[in-house]
This record gives C-alpha cells, sequence and structure tokens, in this order.
C-alpha cells in the first residue's frame, strides 16, 4: 500500500513541484510533510492556503485509498478548510484520517500542524469518492 | 486598484510557482488564469486540485479587497470547494466575486472553468476577513 | 414530478413542524417557502440558522431528485452554508438549483431570502447523493 | 456559565420546538441532546438532517461561548455538516468543541451521535463570532 502510495504520489507533478513527501502510511491514516522554500509563500512570507490545502488533501484522499478494494483510484468530491493561524515555519505536516469508511463515498479529517507538530494551522473535512 | 492586487500577486511565491495571471480587476470581482504545466497535475494530467483552489482563493480573496478600505489586508478564513469535473485543458480561469461585502467579513463565490470558459471545473464558497 | 416531491415532503415530519411549503418546481430548480412564528426563532427573534438551513436544504435534495430517473431518492451527503445577515421578516424563500447532475453525485446551490426576495439571508452549497 | 448558557436556550423558540436539552456545559465544550418524535423525521424516519445540524450548531455556539468574554453573544458565520450514516435512533446527542479561539472568530468542531454514543451520525465545523 505504501509503495502505491507512494507512486501515485510522484506521478503528481504539483507534489514535485511542491517538494511533498509521505512519512507515514497506516490503514486510514497517512501523513505528508512539506519543507519551505520561497515559491510556496504566500504575500507575509508563511506558507500559502493553497500549499496547505494541497497537501492535507493529498493526505485526506490517501488515507481514503487505504481503506479502498486493492484496484479503487480516489477523487475529491469537495472539502472545506478553515485557516486557524498564519505563521513561519521551517515545513509543514499534514496528517489525514478517515472519519467514515464507504463504498462509494469516505469522509475524512486532515489537519496541518507547523515543524513541531504542537500548533495546528489548518483544519480540513473532506468527501473522497471510490473510482473502480 | 489593479496595481495594488498585481504587487500582491508578485509577493505570493505559491502564484510566481503557478504561472497565475490576473486579467480582469473590477469592484468586487477578480479574474485570475494559470496556463497547464507538468508541474501543476494530479495523477491523471489533470490540473490538480490543489492548483484550481490556490488559483480561486486568490480570485475571492483579492475580490473581496476591492471592496475594503484602502490599507486593508485580506485573509482566508475559510472556504468550500467542489470539484465538478476532470479533464485536461491548455489554462483555467478562476472568478472570484463578492457575494455580501461586510465590515469584518466578506464572503465570495469562485467559479473555475477550463480554457474556453463553458464548463466549470470547480466552485467555492469563500469567508474573508479585513486585516486594518 | 410536482406530486412526487410534494408527497415526499408530506412525509417529512419536520417539514410540518416548520410549515414550509413547496411553491415551485421546476427541472432543475425548487423553491420552499416557511412563514414565521415564534417557535422557529433563535434568541434575537429572528428565523433561526437551523430553520433556514433545513428548509434549503429540502429545497437542494429535491432540485436534485428532479434531475434523477423516476425511481431515485436522493439523500444529502453533506453542505455547507454561510450566513449573510440576521433579520426579521414573515417568511423565508429558499431557493434550490442544479449546478452539476451526475449519475451518482449532485453538486446544487440554495439561497435563502427574506419576504421580499430581495436581501439574501443565507447560501449553501450541498452534495446530493442519487439512491436507486 | 450553564445559567447564562441555558437561558439563552430557552429564548430560542426552535430548541423549544425541537425538545433539545443541554447535558453539559465545560470551558470549550457543550453537550446538548434531543430526543425522538415524529415532528423531527425525514422521510425514511430518521433524525433530519435539519434536527441534528440545529443542534450541533447551537452545541458548537455555545462551546465558543464559553471561551468569549462576559458580554460577548456568538453568532454563527458559517458551517459544514457531513451526513455520515442514517438510522433510528430514540435520542441524538450532539457535542460542540471549540478548536480554536480568537478574539473574533472561533472554530468549533461538532459530532452528533446516536443514542448510546457509539456511532457518529454528522460531523460540523463551524465558524462563530463574537459580537460585543
Amino acid at each position: 500500500m505504501q509503495q502505491k502510495i507512494e507512486a501515485s504520489l510522484e506521478k503528481q507533478g504539483l507534489m514535485q513541484t511542491l517538494g511533498a513527501n509521505i512519512t507515514l502510511v497506516e490503514e486510514g491514516k497517512v501523513i505528508i510533510e512539506c519543507p519551505f522554500k520561497e515559491g510556496l509563500s504566500q504575500q507575509n512570507g508563511y506558507f500559502h492556503a493553497g500549499v496547505m490545502t494541497s497537501i492535507v488533501d493529498s493526505a485526506c484522499g490517501y488515507a481514503a485509498l487505504t481503506m479502498m478494494p486493492p484496484n479503487a483510484e480516489v477523487l475529491t468530491v469537495e472539502f472545506k478548510v478553515n485557516f486557524l493561524r498564519g505563521m513561519k515555519t521551517e515545513k509543514v505536516i499534514a496528517i489525514g484520517q478517515v472519519l467514515k469508511a464507504g463504498r462509494t463515498l469516505t469522509v475524512c479529517e486532515g489537519k496541518v500542524y507547523e515543524a513541531t507538530g504542537q500548533k495546528i494551522l489548518a483544519n480540513m473535512t473532506a468527501t473522497m469518492i471510490c473510482m473502480q
């Protein structure tokens, strides 16, 4: 499963552009980290909301994928993100977890933390669909 | 206003990384376009959801900014995006519009279209806050 | 279709409790109205957010149903509502419209207006699922 | 605080109509329960999504209020709810908790469970605003 997910991440051009990498794959839980660089900033020098969203969306999608049948693919139906705090940090840590897995739809919770893992920066709820 | 917004966009490292550019600034409405390149794709070669989200978030934020006092800054409180259709397209067009402007909070609607402007790819509702 | 939808609304105990009634059914669009009474208020005497949400959720669900196969049923997967304005009004008018109809999922936009139809009180985006 | 919140709930006509009552008030956490009756159903005899939403919105709003200054009032800016499971149950239990308290905005997570508290029916993220 970890290999399948890492291979999928490598096919996502944006994840390469951002410099994201997977640090944990468990059943129902995936963690993706992304170090800071200038090209990921918003106007105050923080991580751009779009970067945090992209990474935690991937973490949620892959968390859902861990609970789907072997040949399934996952697509994002929708998500909602609250941005809780803006701050400079050398990396962001995005944790995606399955809240409720279903045959067609899976609902995930995602959280983005700064480098120490102590302060939450963003909170996502996402609906994923299983494509066979 | 257009100059202020273009200067702000240039300070956003991510918007440079993505290759986004502003094509319209009106009171309560901003359009941002982004041409396709490999580094913006997801695993099927479409625009990544995170790219569409980043661009339409900026369009909504700047649309809100056009209706705020001169020295205000805008931050995204939260947004929700539905992904309506995945397809290959040479660019995406993101339209942000103010639905309700308030002194503290402004609510915007954002829509992302493919290159011809006929098919909608994603729909956003965003809450923006005015920082003085 | 109008009969099917009115029969469904009558089976919803909550819609009877609220006093909601359907005033328009078109392909992809349904309008539901609800007159004010004390039992629908929040602490300031306005319509409670939960009432507006319930009614516009039904309007969106039925709008989706108009575009589904004859024997289908509709369920709400998720929705997001922004509350734009609080005010006293003798009734609310909820308009649900299909933004994108799909075989499994349909995305709708809902808007709630006060009695004159001029001021928007709430804005919904909803994802509906077709159950056969 | 518990008295202030119970007095506020009593002023909400809808909460009386639904038959909701507060069972816990702590700093940053409020629980509201609501027994089933016919007038709260949707077309399959389950609790209507609008009822669950109304109750968990109140639980989130009051959870936010516990962390605001003494004379503050709380209003819902927006919320998003995913409906995870439909089932018959004699009551619903709505738990609202503060995820991030701020001077102006407070973000809450809400969860709705069936009578035994073991199965989650709905999940909310809500943004609340402090009105002085």
